[in-house]
């Protein structure tokens, strides 16, 4: 039985039941999806690139809003696992009807789904799928948690490492949610980096410090997180314009003096060249942004199955 | 060979080759069909969803009109049969390019389809389809036959059953078939209930009795079959508004009342909660509504297998 | 190693290793896809429709520019080879986000795709990302290359056999394709028919001989390869009307008698009947514009599984 009061993303056990959001799982169960992320990397470089641990089970892939890569790399992940994958694109089906959030998943349900991963514009859809699915069901939040992997990769030793998130931290779960989950982790200087008017409130709390220059925030880091410009961040108030960000704000050659020699960069892509990350840096000898690709598969791989097999002893 | 003056779904043998309508179908073939999917409905609870039935098959799901549900459904049905499974949603596809109905279909045809299965908005071109193919290639109406099972496996003796179809009956192919089938099976009282401007002509002599009022219509009734009342005919001449439609003949507590205290209640999905029928009853005691989705697919598995099978020894 | 000095498409064993184009490919690796695509013929015909060539490796079918049918049987052969298939439909994903083309391949192959399936408008595209993937990836040019398989099926002889191109070959790929691979192949007669505004130069030089008039053209032919005018080019200064084309150069049964008695005639599809094709030659005793499409999936398989496999011995 799940215990909602205590996390609603573990069972009694203490297991993985849902994937929510990294910022409420025990260090452990970020560490078991690291280790297990690491055992499935050789996968997808072998010839025959599956494991059966999810044969015959069907995964829903539950996209609310487009993004076909995210889409792409959850169908790949379970297909990789020997799963059945279906694709509903739900904005173009059900909701058009009238049908409401609960009766789709229930349908859904009904048809003996084993995980849904889903996709959605507003980020408590997942935590009210999983608070209403029937118990052997695992609900996955495909919008979540892609850095630690490749942080722990490079970097293995987490207990002297400083890490910077540069760019629009206000609008991206995915910062916030690798912001905690390097906190969680252990690591002990975790920087956000941007102009005040895309920084959230609240960072200081998460043990996390802000910088608003970009020589400062990166000054003596081991890693540097870029995240994405969203384009229409550019036509408000927030910013003045995109040659003005990248001024300030885009990761050049020069930029990157200020971190260690050995630094690794990150970008969850896809990258606006010339807006937030300059080609030199994006292509160039500290980038690991495609590795992140093909270890992001590997992490999807180990949620999916570290999910599903906490069914199977309860 | 088929005979086509005897009945286009059945081979000289006898048996199903193709499913285009309940309508037209033997009692026999009808019960082989819900006696199988009793088979498959353990598939769908077990932890390796899939039974090596049709491997290898090829599958094309045929739709000439949008439906994500009814796709789904028949894609995780010959998934689970272990069948290879292609999309093709024909209306943005060939026949934007001019081509006919027959040509599409013969060009599939030589892929070397095994079945196709088809939703289209005119009820013949399942048929026209059935009437071309090849004779190894079964084709399979998505459209129709929904309510028989779950109503056998509630209700196993059908010799005493009194069953109300509430709503539109007028538009729904599917309320048809479904009074059809009921008929065929041996079930002694019918019912069709609604607006007059929402009842088809020749009821009587399908042995159904009309009903315009809701109460009388579910006096003493085992099941009740509620029918989606589709948007578009609020605003005609057929019905005054989605509230006094509710009022008159939607389900309530108090209506359900009426019918027998172990009666159950389905309906075929997406529900317009608060239109035809209360949430109260929807999610009620009486309701079977979300195992229709489940017997649904194991209906689908059950023709699917059936009609293949008709080939191999022919 | 690729030397792409000398070929891109061939590995230093002289091996297939990308498919981008029928026009710079040696006989003996024609000839060697057209043998193996009869090997796959039977496959298609066999109730188990799979073979275990490409069991676990990632095909992505990549379209730039919409083409259900020519995905549909890319994703056929691929799943007969039982390769896992991904569909991404380029022109709604990434590229919306302003990515460059470069970076969704570098991502792509990051997920660890074995080969790439590309359609795009421009031919140029599959040749840019052939010189930017990784040595293990092989692509595809899901465009080309239709008519050798069924013209060598027919008429096993080359070496004495006349074939007639008819209609829009400036504007078909797979036109200048075909004529170059009929060449290579060793035909000895290979004409070019149409009206001049729809005749590339240049064909002299490839030994095609050039005719204005259909039954000049026709004459004495063994082989009739239509093409499908586009509608879109009879609005434009090229062409006066559709019943003055189909008048000139549409194929009748009377301007087939021009030709020997045995011919064949096919098409890429989806054709336009009435406009360049008469029914009562589609659907006549020369037509093998089905049985193309059943040879279009054997090639395809051929084609996946030779360039797959020049990678395991490098």
């Amino acid at each position: 039985m799940l215990d909602p009061v205590q996390n609603p993303q573990l069972n009694a056990d203490g297991e993985l039941h849902h994937l929510l959001s990294l910022d409420a799982l025990p260090r452990g169960i970020i560490e078991r999806i690291l280790s297990t992320a690491d055992s499935f990397i050789s996968v997808g470089s072998r010839e025959v690139k599956s494991v059966p641990l999810l044969r015959g089970r069907s995964v829903f892939n539950l996209f609310f809003e487009n993004s076909t890569r995210t889409r792409t790399t959850f169908e790949i992940a379970a297909k990789r696992l020997s799963a059945d994958v279906f694709n509903l694109n739900i904005a173009s089906s059900s909701a058009a009807k009238g049908e409401s959030l609960l009766d789709t998943i229930n349908n859904l349900t009904a048809m003996q789904a084993d995980l849904f991963v889903v996709r959605h514009s507003q980020g408590g859809a997942p935590h009210l799928i999983a608070g209403h699915v029937s118990p052997h069901v695992h609900v996955i939040n495909a919008g979540d948690g892609r850095h630690s992997h490749p942080t722990r990769h490079y970097k293995r030793d987490f207990s002297a490492l400083s890490v910077a998130v540069v760019g629009d931290i206000l609008h991206s779960r995915v910062a916030r949610s690798d912001l905690h989950a390097l906190r969680a982790l252990g690591v002990p200087d975790v920087r956000a980096v941007g102009p005040l008017t895309l920084l959230p409130d609240g960072l200081d709390s998460l043990g996390v410090r802000v910088f608003t220059s970009l020589e400062k925030g990166l000054a003596g880091v081991d890693v540097v997180i870029m995240l994405r410009l969203q384009n229409e961040r550019m036509n408000g108030a927030l910013l003045p314009s995109a040659s003005e960000y990248f001024r300030k704000y885009g990761l050049t050659p020069e930029a990157l003096r200020a971190a260690k020699p050995d630094c690794i960069v990150m970008h969850p892509g896809p990258m606006n060249r010339g807006v937030e990350i300059d080609s030199r840096v994006a292509d160039g000898a500290h980038s690991v942004i495609l590795p992140q690709v093909t270890f992001g598969i590997a992490v999807r791989m180990a949620v999916l199955s570290i999910a599903a097999s906490s069914a199977r002893f309860r």
